[in-house]
């Protein structure tokens, strides 16, 4: 379920057990799938569409957000996103290219500020293609200009941004990205996240020594150790290549729909929050929305119910962050095939009983 | 887990959260295994053992609890349970003989009131094994006496009480029952338990037609409807023939418990109430611990939180008996096998997650 959909079928069930309360939705997204959703109905803006060239090079249609006439929102998977290749992974030869081009319109359009959402790539270009649709140049050792994807970027031997429009120099393009790899390594985009875009391990060792090239490319021209950026690898390492070529900055997705919604002062008349995850563990601890959202809770002492599907391990420093209460949504011992099948009803029942016990004991 | 062992678990964690209160245990049992156990611990009586025969007329160790000198509780299985025959199930030659002797004991002794729990019997014998130690007389058509067993009851010809002494005639015997089959027919001892207790389909015929021929005896005898009293095919048709042959009353082993342990004084002072079982369905509606608990603690307005396994279906039934919340200790979509080895730490930390939030939003 997204997060729009939970809002959904939280909001009524709130309402019966709060009803002079106003209930206020806000979906949240970590910057993967669902981000553009999630930013549209959590902050009202404008959902647009425009045909973009998608991961393999097909005409797709993509949706971004406008929130106000100098930002907008932008899911990188909505042109390069795994369901876009559906069975016809090729990570070698997909690329970000379309990605570049909402970019470009948007900056060319007069806007400032661009939140691009990560998550979801099916793509290993480490941004290279949506760098080109920007104006950046891409040179192979005979100084002919191309467009990079995951199998070429062993072949660039120069960057040139000497052609960038101005208004992609004053841009400020905001990564939304809760993973923390770094874009080479063992840790790095193509180690970990390159099997399931259909690399196989000898497409790896291509991927890997191009996306080595190409960060020594950019270490050197943007003067920062590129290697060494936690998140670098997010989106087949985009975050590495606009990290160097546009200055970009990366923010929790979660962080920024709680700045651009003006959570903390919303949360002085919160009586307490309802939220989730698909499944709450020691990861949750670095980034996710559900622990994201109790940390400023905690500040100003409002309760929050983390509703989940599973609950792993111990809960201890969950709790510490600010999270009053955790209740697995299962309802019976049946395998998660089964469990999934009905996972709407289990919500729904169990959000009722806890907030039944909640307006019965007085909260 | 025994209720025992879970008061055990909870205890603890009650103490963690609510360090001021004093936390009372009760352990609850509806008249099936465990019920001597129960009552033992909730009502600090006595445990007694008395070597005694088994259902299959080897001896065997059976407990019962002293209450005070003129009462006592005996769980029917300990002297003629299913654990007792083990793999060895011989349903037409067993019979409650043995608990007839501790019964015939405890009335000789003084005691005035016996308990006795009908779950768990290995037996169909309509407890006239039980009433035979007791001084009932079972004849043949040939006048000759003999203790019946299942597979005996159609060669009962007569049945002669002119012999009971007189503690066993002025005794009164309460049966803990929930469940509300009748003695013969669809619904009946022989129909619905016989099977789990070894019996084929030929054993069957023979059964019915010895339990209709003892039922007949018992209504003349005792000039009531005998087939058609509710809860008369409890432990393999005992609670019909103690119904007719010693006036003995049905009880709901969790009234009886209630009852005994002073509750409803004691929910006078109670912040909330913790209780649980199995799986929480709509049968819980009829007579389950949890039901009715939730009963008489909804009169006072006491809460009650349910700590489950598993959770079936609709609750809006169970919500208005006066249950306040209900909790599965499912954390992850498992199956049932898995599930079940990880029950003690599930309830562990799904008790502790409820009894922090009551504590922190102040119950």
């Amino acid at each position: 379920m997204s997060s729009v959909e939970i809002c959904e079928i939280l909001d009524p069930i709130c309402q019966k057990y709060f009803p002079d309360d106003c209930i206020l939705s806000i979906p949240i997204a970590d910057g993967g799938e669902g981000t553009v959703e999630a930013f549209n109905t959590a902050l009202s803006g404008t959902k647009k569409t425009m045909t973009v060239k998608g991961p393999l090079g097909e005409m797709t249609q993509a949706e971004y957000i406008l929130l106000d006439t100098e930002s907008a929102v932008v899911e990188m998977a909505s042109a390069a996103g795994l369901p876009l290749v559906k069975n016809k992974f090729d990570v070698m030869k997909a690329n970000t290219y379309g990605v570049g081009q909402i970019l470009l319109k948007l900056l060319m359009d007069g806007i400032k500020t661009i939140y691009l959402g990560l998550g979801g790539s099916a793509t290993n270009d480490g941004g290279a293609g949506a760098a080109s649709a920007l104006g950046v140049r891409f040179l192979d050792s005979n100084g002919k200009p191309f467009v990079p994807s995951g199998g070429t970027l062993k072949d660039i031997n120069e960057i040139d941004l000497s052609s960038l429009p101005h208004e992609v120099k004053d841009s400020r393009i905001i990564l939304l990205c809760d993973i923390n790899n770094s874009v080479c390594g063992t840790d790095g985009a193509v180690a970990i996240f390159s099997r399931q875009k259909g690399a196989s391990q000898s497409d790896q060792v291509i991927l890997e020594s191009g996306m080595i090239n190409y960060v020594e490319l950019l270490s050197k021209i943007s003067g920062l150790d590129i290697f060494s950026i936690p998140g670098g690898g997010a989106a087949g390492g985009m975050a590495a290549g606009f990290t160097a070529l546009f200055h970009s900055e990366q923010k929790m997705g979660i962080d920024v729909i709680l700045d651009l919604s003006q959570f903390e002062d919303k949360l002085k008349t919160t009586r307490f929050i309802m939220t989730g995850e698909g499944k709450i563990d020691q990861q949750s601890l670095s980034g996710k929305a559900v622990v994201g959202i109790a940390r400023r809770a905690k500040k100003q002492n409002v309760p929050v119910f983390a509703l989940v599907g599973d609950i792993e391990g111990n809960m201890d420093e969950i709790y510490e962050q600010g999270i009053t209460g955790i209740f697995s949504i299962n309802r019976q011992a049946i395998p998660y095939a089964q469990a999934k099948s009905r996972a709407r009803s289990d919500l729904v029942q169990t959000a009722d009983n806890l907030l039944r016990v909640l307006s019965s004991i007085g909260i």
